[in-house]
């Protein structure tokens, strides 16, 4: 049984906690911690885990095996590192830190520790549908992957969401998604403005971002987050003999009112309720058996920030921004070369 | 946690065991027990569950709350009997038993008792899709059903597979589904045999069933075997005003080779995962939660013996065959009435 | 340039008029007559045709090549039989006649005449879905057919339209197009007949209707005439190894409203348009070409007759009922052994 | 009946003068011209056309009532000023010249003379898909449109085709049916390469094209020649609401070996044959009506030059690329406001 302690008891994390406690196999929630005490204690008080009065403290606490951050973004550098610090496993939701230094620093952090402990809760890659595709590809049975076309629709944002959000909250999904799937790096990012949205107030709505890989392949991401419809998050890639997308994956098919319709998401979490249950099992599966985990790394979390900046300079601008990573460390392993 | 003792170890067996170790939350296996103790012992060696020497002493066993019986079926009756006699849970794979008779024994032992404690193994009230389409008809917005087409299609089938296996194995799903969907009964049954297909060996595949519901929907069941491109479960719904069917699940999509394709799957394991690990989870969470079973009940298990026996009937005699079912115990509260 | 007479100038009549004079190649409507003689003048006037006194009439004038017959079905019998009389090729709107008894009348005729004269309007057979779909079934991708699920949906029906006229005006589509698709006979019909829509009226609406093919092919049609959603024709054939369906042909797809839509026709014009064309223009080719006409013949239009009063004996017993066609004149061909 | 001339009887003349004379209604080919004289003539007997010795002298003749240009795209220019000098009606196949410079002259020729006379072969104006495309638009479901992703895929191409010819042979018609779609005019194109296609040999394909419309509208165009899947041109509009795409127009679906299939039609003949159809009845209804015609004018013929133009002009220097039209004469009517 893995122990896991949880940083961060707002929405995402009693989320995460019910998970744990109701659906996975192998885990108990031990320790809960929020800068709001009162509802941590009451969130813990739910699954019998006493609240530490410190993210800090929780982590240094032994029956915390491991540890989930979802805290406010600024902080989970702090946490990160002392769970680093500690030795200890650390589940953080994306994004990994707020700037692309203090990824760096979270970087160097696990590499001079020698193994891997961070996982950054990139969950598409938990998705069947994108792993399906992922599938099919590396089958060859469409050749060569030369494009991808992406289109990421929310039915409406907070009112809080403001333009550059579509890219550093929105199309961040993508920009992890595409380096996974691709096992690449984007080496060059633009962002092209369509005609604005009348629904989006003052938002720039909808965006056009051209993203290019480091093997050529160019990416396209709509993204339109207040199209009212639904959640609909689409992706074909294009290969040198034939495309591949992800499938439609409404559960109903009705014929009524001179229509023949399949059902659309209403949002994120119908879309990708079980990717979050899926990426959260295997991350206790991999540290039962002892291992590392094997998730989106502090690597990935770093060249999302390092992407996501770009885009940003290149909404700004108007202008093609390329994208400068640091050398990966031979920790994370070997990009590319996987899909010939 | 709930401490779950499973009689039988065979393939299915091992599965429940796999999935209540390491998928599902809440549950433990603490016992085994099969006719084949050798294979019972290292089955349970890899859960740490001890292997009882009959299924009547993992039953009376201190240390399990609840049964789950996957033992061949003419042994059912004994165990489920047993259990309720020991007035613990029982979860009893398809068939409740392989007669009507032994079936209402079974409930007259549980209406006996009181409450609720058995629950049958049909899955399909769990998958998604199948609630989905519930709920569509639930809501009304296809108006009253007044019939329903359904195909339960196979790649293939084992040799030892027999001809009237295609409605007491095959199509029995679609016999609770049917009853399930409706909350209602079926009260007849025809089967037609079309031309034979020269691929199923000495078999009579497929067939068409035909079942009379009270309410006077009428539901076809084509049911091939040896169909080879896949497994297959379509159902729609008629209403009077629109229809609803199970959606179609590909996970990608794939233009090739002149082809714009969606995946079918390969078997049932493929396509009904999921709703087994619901069809368990909910039923660990009913009982910790301390209630009764909520899933298919021994009334279900029983109508569906002697449905079954009525299309068998109706096989053999190319007749339309009455189903007389007995009076409905109020355990199993009222059928009907619920769609308008 | 055809010369046609046209007799009957209804609905129908001028549709297929407009058809021969504003969309069609090598045909020019150069006679008229309906028994409603200002109709037949006024509709005639518009294409510069005059009207005649009587269908006979037409029928005998030099100016006539050919004759298409839409008046009133019991006037069928008399037109078909005098355009054979004079020698001239005759298309006959369904029904051929309006008893088995009149058919056999006119396939006695065409016979001693010595070479096909009538063609029937049934112009499923020239939609290009199901011809797509024989296409398919004659490659053997499917393996032999076993199976056939049709549904004939109607949005609504007019007020005359009677409980039987679901088998002689709606499902007699079915029964043209299943002779044609397997190159069979129909052996054999079952009515069966589901809860009642409460939107038909006093009609008993939807049947579901039951074919045996000669070469055991089993064929189930659902005829819903009150479904309100649309037109929706439908059609699957099942073989040993695969199946093969009619495509869904919306030319718009809309994501909208938490649906992901295609649309449904409206009604019969809209979906078989097109066909209606492909069936004139193939007839004036082959006749213009000095052939004989190769679409549905006297036999096709005789057979469907006695089909259809098969289904509504068995619609009025709830009996399987038996068909019996006379021997097959050699002039028609020899039934089947086409689809191996 | 109208009289028409048919200018250049290779390939393309061929397939028109068979839709002419097989096809469609009301016209007639009445004369034959070709820079192969003995081609001319074996193609015109065919029809019984004679063939004339030169296309002016062809547009002169007094058997003509309207002019077909299907020669080589240099000749285009002299053939449709001739025709305008003689007051007769020309359907130009495109391009309507080979410069932005000629297609100015055409326009200043059709102003001058004060009514229309010019049409261009952009079909895809008559397909049943796009029209019920722009249908919606208009209806203002989706809401005002601010996006468009097309594709455009060609199985394979010939020996002779140029980099180049990606814009302004196969773009081309995206160029045309996006200004149609939208009522507007393109203001600016980026291209973008990606990864290079190994079955392209030499040529750059796939392509990424970006038009800019003055209403924001941002259109984007994957055009991909060596596809080998099949022929598949994909369109759909993002609107504020939702979005509306091309249905998918298989005739028949295949469930066989693991897939559920739709088909690919294999060119862009099987694929837009009746686009042709419609759009030459189109035409000759309009002059046989007395009208002028109302498809592609020469303005839509000079637009697409000049886009196509600034697409070729984009593509070599990797920059967006404005295209500069001169004001638009009031013949050609006023662009824009139409969809809201």
């Amino acid at each position: 049984m893995l122990q896991v302690g949880v940083i961060g008891t707002g929405m995402i994390g009693q989320d995460h906690i019910r998970r744990m406690s109701s659906v996975l196999a192998g885990v108990r929630v031990t320790a809960v911690a929020d800068v709001d005490t009162t509802v941590a204690a009451s969130v813990g008080a739910r699954v019998g885990a006493p609240a530490f009065e410190s993210g800090e403290a929780l982590i240094a606490d032994p029956s915390v095996d491991a540890v989930v951050v979802c805290s406010w973004g600024p902080t989970h550098e702090q946490y990160v590192l002392a769970a680093i610090a500690a030795g200890k496993p650390v589940f953080c939701e994306k994004p990994l830190a707020t700037t692309q230094e203090a990824c760096l620093r979270i970087l160097e952090a696990e590499v001079a520790y020698g193994s891997r402990l961070v996982q950054v809760g990139y969950m598409r890659r938990y998705d069947d549908s994108y792993r399906a595709l992922k599938k099919v590809l590396g089958t060859g049975q469409i050749g060569a992957p030369l494009m991808m076309h992406c289109a990421h629709r929310n039915a409406s944002v907070p009112g809080f969401y403001e333009k550059e959000m579509a890219i550093t909250d929105t199309a961040v999904h993508e920009i992890d998604m595409v380096r996974w799937m691709f096992d690449d790096e984007i080496t060059a990012v633009r962002v092209l403005t369509p005609r604005r949205s009348s629904l989006g107030g003052e938002l720039q709505d909808p965006l056009m971002l051209l993203f290019e890989l480091a093997s050529g392949v160019l990416v396209d991401v709509e993204t339109s987050v207040n199209i009212r419809y639904g959640y609909d998050i689409r992706g074909e890639i294009v290969g040198e003999e034939g495309t591949a997308s992800l499938g439609s994956l409404s559960p109903v098919h009705v014929r009524r009112s001179g229509l023949s319709a399949d059902q659309v998401p209403a949002d994120w979490r119908e879309r990708f309720l079980r990717a979050y249950d899926v990426e959260f099992q295997e991350w206790i599966d991999a540290l039962r058996s002892g291992g590392q985990p094997v998730g989106p790394s502090a690597w990935d979390g770093y060249a999302a920030a390092v992407v996501s900046d770009a885009g940003v300079h290149a909404l700004r601008t108007g202008e093609r921004a390329p994208v400068a990573l640091v050398e990966k460390p031979k920790l994370y392993g070997v990009t590319g070369g996987v899909v010939a």
